[in-house]
């Protein structure tokens, strides 16, 4: 069992904190800079606090940096030097960010999306695991595992390509959710029936590859629907670009039959 | 009991013909100008068949259309004149398209997605009724309420506006699940390490507004990680394109907090 820093205390900190404590390892200390939110996680794990950089803990195995990703630069200029593992949690930052403030460095990167609110399994949610030399690995994969079923070994420049993916297959897809509630929305018809399509969709796409399983107007080449729609959008520029350019992307991919990157 | 004929003998026409039969419905012919794809299905469903559009039976209660949507009013102005009430089962196809056959006409819409040999639950499928008066949609939704528990009376207009909702919501996000496992691939990167980040993100977007769920660098406008991200799309036009387009059309909904259409 380890004995853990946590820095941070918001949404990825609290879960997997909760997760690490639950498992058996010591949290020693929640930093967070907002005192209120500190203690909350800190409460919630039996752990101590400080809001103080320079009275961070120096006894653990592992620091789990646990912040937005444009603030762990300046974080770990104040960090005071610790002889543990310091890791982060990001999908895009390299590892190499953490140099400054140890010599031991990871990522503890859980490719998942957190909400306080809602609860996660946290054993079937994906760790991508980095590490500068493999005695960090290891034991990064023994910590991962110990709250996870899968642990992957990705470099820092597969993490990045595997974050662009994400942002494709959950950002964007949530965007395009957000664009057809509008559109239900506008004729005052409940998104709601469109919940058994959607989750088919996805189960379709998850279980056989999404090209061959590609439907609708695009990949049959229905030139008077796609008009019929567009027309239906032309008060929208963005609603309109976008259904014209995934559209002819959906043809491209398809037309190729190979891919494009 | 209604009277049913089938015609056509696809995706759409083997579901809800085989669920009307396992119902209770007597399904009195199937019609398709392919001999084995109509046998194939008579004898799912206990049925005579027929390739020649002239030999279509004159008895049944109810005509279910279940063909491509640009071959419906070629079959419609070869049709013999029936009694019964003629449906078509087209998300954007007015029901005017009917009006040349015979004077009771429908639409009777599933909004779903469906593969031959992927079982679907049809009882929690919506069905879109629309009827050319009220004694039509009465029996269309009593023949739907068989078959399904969720059963829906739209207009033409807005049973279009739904499709064009279906098309963002689903064959567009699974053209971005496309993208996403072309990423995946690139990098050698197994594409289902994104299965509980993509199903946890489809469950929030789905029990949530979307517009409040969305997360990702576009919201957070987080230009550093955008252009990294673009950088790494240099080579594939359709995908730079897309990432740029959908994350300025989630920053233009986000910041005006409003709907767009």
């Amino acid at each position: 069992m380890s004995k853990i820093v946590l820095i941070g205390s918001g949404n990825v900190a609290t879960h997997i904190g909760t997760a690490l404590h639950s498992a058996g390892h010591t949290i020693l200390q929640v930093f967070s800079k907002t005192p209120t939110s500190a203690k909350l996680l800190a409460d919630k794990v039996q752990s101590t606090f400080t809001t103080e950089i320079k009275m961070l803990d120096s006894n653990a195995d592992v620091y789990i940096i646990a912040i937005k990703d444009d603030a762990i630069n300046e974080l770990v200029q104040e960090m005071p030097n610790v002889s543990g593992i310091v890791v982060h949690t990001s999908g895009t930052q390299p590892m190499q960010v953490l140099e400054t403030c140890c010599k031991r460095t990871g990522v503890f990167y859980p490719l998942q999306t957190f909400k306080k609110e809602v609860k996660i399994n946290l054993k079937t949610v994906p760790f991508c695991i980095e590490g500068s030399d493999n005695d960090v690995i290891n034991e990064l994969r023994k910590l991962a595992s110990s709250i996870s079923d899968v642990v992957e070994t990705i470099n820092s420049e597969d993490r990045a390509m595997l974050h662009l993916a994400a942002v494709f297959a959950c950002n964007f897809t949530n965007h395009l959710l957000a664009v057809s509630k509008d559109i239900c929305d506008s004729s005052k018809l409940p998104f709601s029936l469109l919940n058994p399509l959607i989750n088919q969709t996805i189960e379709n796409a998850l279980t056989h590859d999404p090209v061959k399983v590609q439907t609708g107007p695009a990949v049959r080449r229905d030139e008077n629907i796609m008009k019929v729609h567009l027309e239906k959008l032309k008060n929208s520029e963005d609603y309109y670009n976008l259904y014209k350019l995934i559209s002819s992307s959906i043809i491209n991919l398809n037309k190729n039959n190979e891919r494009k990157l």
